[in-house]
């Protein structure tokens, strides 16, 4: 592996989710590999389980971390050509081209403004970090993808399904926030990568990227798309097409003990209790929530164990 | 050691205190202990000399530290069965199972609100922490209580008196802010395990929590309170019966060298000069200052040491 | 090497350089010198390559870094005898004999106000480090010096000159916020240590101390300055004369690729494009500005190691 910003870099997802699995079960026996290299974790946007898990993956592999909070102190310009005479102060091509040098591998994480449509699409935080780093770029959810949450959904679903080809449920919650599509996305993404029955459901209006969904039924009534289910995995998401919108917030969509019956709920957390899930989706049996979060360190570190292998042969 | 969130999880204080002394004199003799255990620090308030010295402690003792701000951007719930539908993004028992999932320890500051008594008396922080996490969990400083403050305090009598059963006064002092009750309740509590005589001085108003007093004389004349003292430890406090308010700035309070005489001055830092002690004091040669920070340094890596070789003993 | 506050503190600048290449050969020959070693990074103002450099040259030494971000929740007071009953809530005296006890060493970056010139001057956050701290004291940029920058540069341009005796150009550039002169400070004392034809070029009004200056030439018009330069660094910084203002902004004096000609480009970075130097210059071949950011690794590096070694001597 040379990068992982979205979850095509990964060749062989059954065969990478069995080596997570492996690495799960006796995580420090690769701590030689990642001796003096150093891993840059950039925050745009604030995390928790992101950080705590990619840092505890690395250190588990020997490596060295560098956590920088990129604030208001470094408004970064991603524009080529701009005469920088406004409030930008350092150019991504410097910027990048730099901490390359002081790091074997960069980690970035940079949410979508959720009001310029067109340059979220565009992703041109991530791509410009690819574009003019020279070390291997780490995806720790930009603009439209979430590649490690959806490994480590992958590790969950593998760890945890019953049948060989359980049905997975994606549906849409409420939330008083407008949030981003990227969870979601990597989600779809993921399941084209699975072998499930899977089904998205959501108010009308809140379809998201069809250059994404288009292989996959849409059930706008989340009852019947809830039938028979194995797996539901509940997040909220902005509108795509009237974008960044919160066009409703209707609690029947919110998931519930009865809703769930004997399905696995999922999500990958914060999760706004009564809201998103109730207490008793949460507080019950059936949820994987804190598994997903546990296996962010696996996938996590199964990544940079790949792409760590990816460089020493290289050299 | 399970946890250590008050002085009351020190089984054998004493017997602490000297192992503390033992591994200040040789701090690397444990660095096996603590290999492949990760401390998670996670600070709802700034810290210099708690953040630095718990840094320092775990990686003497060859564990992995990872500190987490908690800023506005993750407002956290604290209370049962609440819609979230408001500020507040994630709940504390999302967060703190998860982050167990991360950490072999978790080491948490919250200080008081000083407006609602009942909530900062209930603890809710550290205490849901205690309850949802699934590691052990270290008081960093809570709302009404310090216990590393206190266990560093106690390394700092044991090496300074000159006799077996000193007079140690604590003196309540000016400060032009609203300040918690934690240091001076842990102060008391530590008391009440040594062989000391104590005294506790302040103008009226200041009483502290009277379960935590009860058994100890306050003398209202602080020249009378300082009369033979070998050990003036000063603080502010804002007032508990009112709860939060300042009632009194009263200079006269200060310490000076002359108040303080032969006495040893302590005081937990940071401390405004000229008004909670004048420069003499803390320029003077019986200013314990510095060295109570120092063994806070002592105090944390004895907890962690403690904690680190139960868990080893379960496994 | 006891600390490292100003190039003054190397007693050898070529010997320090080529030792530095060496480092950068082979930056891991060293690991057991830091051993058990602790370096506190403080930054009173935020850094991107500093903060990822210096502990990236202390990790390839083995040390341990702890990085404190001092922010208003720590006003530090710098003046003695104050009575601190306003906004300081600690002095300088305490944080800096406290952070002594956590550290091995301290390096500490603290800009000037550009408000008050004799404060600025007298270097009073980076002086009271100096003398309180009982541990060496490291600038990673004060507010009238930069010396781990300079001698980066002085490594990139030993690395890279063609000439025994090359001629270097100081030039001031446009920039829309008034900027410190330590970087330029700290460049034309380094010029005072290397064998080169030096020529400093600014518009009127934008003198530097001249007591650092004394011994250059002062040429008024860029182009002429420019005429046969191996090297031209530039850099903005506001008037010193008219302390802290921004004369002119006049967009004549960006480095052009015209102007440049063969020289070799240097900026300390961040660098607004299109205005201190235009986006041919930037991506041109003669820009040295990634490799001198490389170089700032080695040049703590070289720091640190030095320091080092001296104390393991003094045990």
């Amino acid at each position: 592996m040379k990068k992982y910003t979205s979850l095509n870099d990964i060749k062989n997802l059954s065969d990478t989710v069995q080596k997570a699995i492996q690495l799960k079960e006796n995580p420090y026996q690769f701590t030689d590999l990642g001796q003096h290299k150093t891993l840059v974790l950039l925050f745009f946007n604030a995390s928790l389980r992101t950080r705590l898990s990619t840092e505890k993956a690395a250190k588990n592999l020997g490596m060295e971390v560098s956590v920088l909070n990129i604030t208001n102190a470094w408004n970064m310009e991603f524009e080529d050509g701009t005469v920088m005479n406004l409030s930008t102060s350092e150019h991504i091509k410097e910027a990048a081209m730099v901490i390359s040098q002081y790091a074997d591998m960069i980690a970035v994480r940079a949410f979508p403004t959720l009001k310029d449509k067109e340059k979220d699409t565009s992703e041109i935080v991530l791509n410009s970090f690819i574009k003019y780093a020279t070390v291997p770029v780490i995806n720790m959810e930009s603009a439209t993808d979430h590649p490690l949450q959806a490994l480590a959904d992958a590790i969950t679903i593998t760890e945890t399904k019953k049948v060989d080809k359980p049905k997975v449920v994606l549906s849409w919650a409420p939330h008083p926030k407008a949030l981003p599509h990227s969870v979601a996305n990597a989600f779809v993404h993921l399941m084209h990568n699975m072998d499930v029955e899977f089904v998205i459901t959501h108010p009308k209006g809140y379809e998201l990227d069809s250059e994404i969904t288009k292989h996959f039924p849409v059930e706008y009534n989340q009852e019947k798309a809830f039938e028979n289910a194995d797996f539901i995995y509940a997040k909220n998401w902005s509108s795509f097409n009237d974008y960044g919108k919160i066009l409703n917030e209707d609690p029947n969509w919110m998931i519930t003990k009865e809703k769930l019956g004997n399905a696995k709920f999922m999500h990958c957390l914060p999760i706004r209790r009564n809201v998103v899930a109730e207490d008793a989706v949460l507080d019950g049996e059936n949820s994987l929530v804190i598994e997903q979060a546990n296996n962010r360190t696996f996938a996590a570190q199964i990544v940079l164990k790949e792409i760590l292998k990816t460089m020493s042969k290289e050299n």
